[in-house]
């Protein structure tokens, strides 16, 4: 039995608690994004926090570098906090800003904001890409537990006759325990999955073409080519960026291969399923009395249309791309940048840095 | 960021693997459970399991105490497997079993399976009710993680109107982190919740007339009474035992004070809840514009009349008692007596004994 942990944070509450060493010297900030993004990421208290942490217990705002105006804030800034609808910046940009030495940026992928210039001149990156990922996880880990006890299904089948249903005849494999979970990629996300997936009695196949045997074994789990996943887990997730060589990755073919009974999900992006050849498989299993269950957060294209059948399929799952950072989540992203800016203020590292070699290999 | 455990096991796995210490006794070992019970627990890797713990290389399979031929066997036996369909275990059967000095159940509560006379003859008794419980716990987390994320009322929304929907506008306060999850009932299962909980980024409150304030503490929630709990909760979940006390403790003013858009959960006994309120309630929220998502696993009656308004409702997702223990997950039950056999064998403690004191708590 895993012992309930201590409550755990993303984020170190206690150095958030601590005040600043003494001496400790508040940087210039700026955050830089979109219109109305800090709002939506900060709440008064977590503004509050972040004016605290900033030079004179204050902090400028911009949306963009274009405006003349800002030439003399931008001289002066010494981290930058991004975020969602940032331009990108770029040697011309950072030109401008000859005291900046870390950018701290309020959600995922740095990939398309940050031109590679900005590690040459030796400033310090973070991002909340793992605040970011975690939600997905935490989605996919509900799917997940829920699939294995035939939540939706019992509820269908039960709702048909409820005098006479029997969940143990109808779903005789129903349960989690000794079931196997497929994660296709193992990504942050997929990684964050096979985290959460500890605690459960599931055996954990895992695909990854840069993923060696040994790594997997780190991580508790089995490798396995996508092929054997499809065609014997009990759920599959996919966790794949989505990249040329990964469109279509779940096609008719490995669609036809998955267990009577199986549930796939998706939460990456659309574009690593065949939507149409799943629309074919899902009307062939139903001639051939089996089922397919279908959850799907991400679809090609984004959004379906109303006409699509997947949506009146009473096996299939399709939710508005909700997966990830939203709503509430929000928050978790700027309790992550105020961490970052309580580390930089006492001189301690980074909790999530990312270094140019990451931004190379990720998606 | 929570790290990654060790890959947790209910049972201790390397017990398992370890043979029995040179010189170490196999217990006389008889299982006693109704017609096929046996079966539905052990597969035969499981059974063979069982047979090599026993004094022999076997043991007896019996269905009740009844069968005067069996009297041979009783005479002998020391170590009694019991499983549902059982006899009660009372005096005059004790007397028969004179060697018996531990009751392993494979079950959950064996309040209405053992007389008291076990405990005064100083019987070990030990049972399965973590393993049984386990399976609750994970429906429930499933269900409030995706009750966090909206994951049913987001996929209805947007099946309805794909090409405009946005889940930010429609649902607000979408997501897990900071949300609210009360607990009724710090039971077995209630406690399996909340420690499950702990990776998880909300606040936890509890509601039990038996738990102290530093007892919640130390389980790292906080100590609530049943109206707070109702009224500010994004999910509440009933983890409390079927009392003539607890009857309707969920009752239509408690269902009034449940906030717009809450999940109610009850995995309990149907009794808690009062069902006519909630058809009402469930109407009342319509005429008002209101939701209240409601996922219930047990019901008043159950089954239920399949002319149930709840079957119908698509705020309401009605499972057939399925969050216990179930297909795959009874051979966890199995797990867990093998366990025990083996720690008898090697002389080590039960892992999960059951005292005079925790009998009388019991419900």
């Amino acid at each position: 039995m895993t012992e309930p942990a201590a409550r755990a944070t993303l984020v170190d509450q206690t150095a958030q608690a601590t005040p600043a060493a003494p001496g400790a010297t508040r940087p210039v900030v700026a955050a830089v994004m979109g219109e109305g993004v800090l709002d939506r990421l900060f709440d008064d208290a977590a503004r509050v926090r972040l004016a605290g942490l900033s030079h004179g217990g204050t902090f400028a705002e911009l949306v963009g570098f274009e405006d003349p105006q800002d030439e003399a804030v931008l001289a002066d800034i010494e981290v930058l906090v991004t975020g969602w609808g940032c331009p990108r910046v770029d040697a011309s940009v950072l030109d401008r800003m000859p005291r900046l030495r870390s950018i701290v940026h309020s959600a995922g992928s740095v990939k398309w904001l940050l031109d590679t210039e900005v590690w040459d001149r030796g400033i310090t990156v973070t991002s909340q890409v793992d605040a970011n990922a975690w939600p997905v996880a935490e989605y996919t880990l509900g799917v997940i537990l829920l699939a294995n006890k035939s939540f939706l299904p019992s509820a269908r089948a039960y709702a048909a006759e409820p005098a006479t249903f029997s969940a143990a005849a109808a779903f005789p494999r129903i349960g989690g325990y000794g079931k196997r979970v497929g994660i296709i990629g193992a990504s942050r996300i997929g990684r964050l999955v096979i985290g959460l997936l500890d605690r459960h009695h599931v055996e954990v196949l895992v695909a990854d073409p840069f993923l060696t045997a040994d790594e997997a074994t780190a991580l508790g789990v089995r490798l396995a080519d996508v092929d054997e996943i499809v065609a014997t887990s009990d759920v599959v997730s996919v966790h794949a960026p989505s990249l040329p060589s990964t469109r279509h990755l779940v096609d008719g073919r490995r669609l036809g291969l998955l267990r009577d009974g199986a549930t796939l999900v998706n939460t990456s992006r659309g574009a690593l399923l065949d939507h149409d050849a799943l629309v074919a498989e899902l009307a062939r299993r139903r001639d051939v009395g089996e089922t397919l269950n279908v959850v799907l957060d991400v679809t090609e294209p984004e959004p379906l249309p109303a006409t699509s059948p997947l949506f009146a399929d009473p096996w299939v799952v399709v939710t508005p791309h909700i997966a990830g950072s939203l709503g509430t989540e929000l928050g978790l992203l700027a309790e992550g940048v105020l961490d970052e800016l309580t580390r930089l203020g006492d001189g301690r590292p980074p909790a999530h840095p990312v270094t140019r070699e990451e931004l190379a290999r990720s998606a």
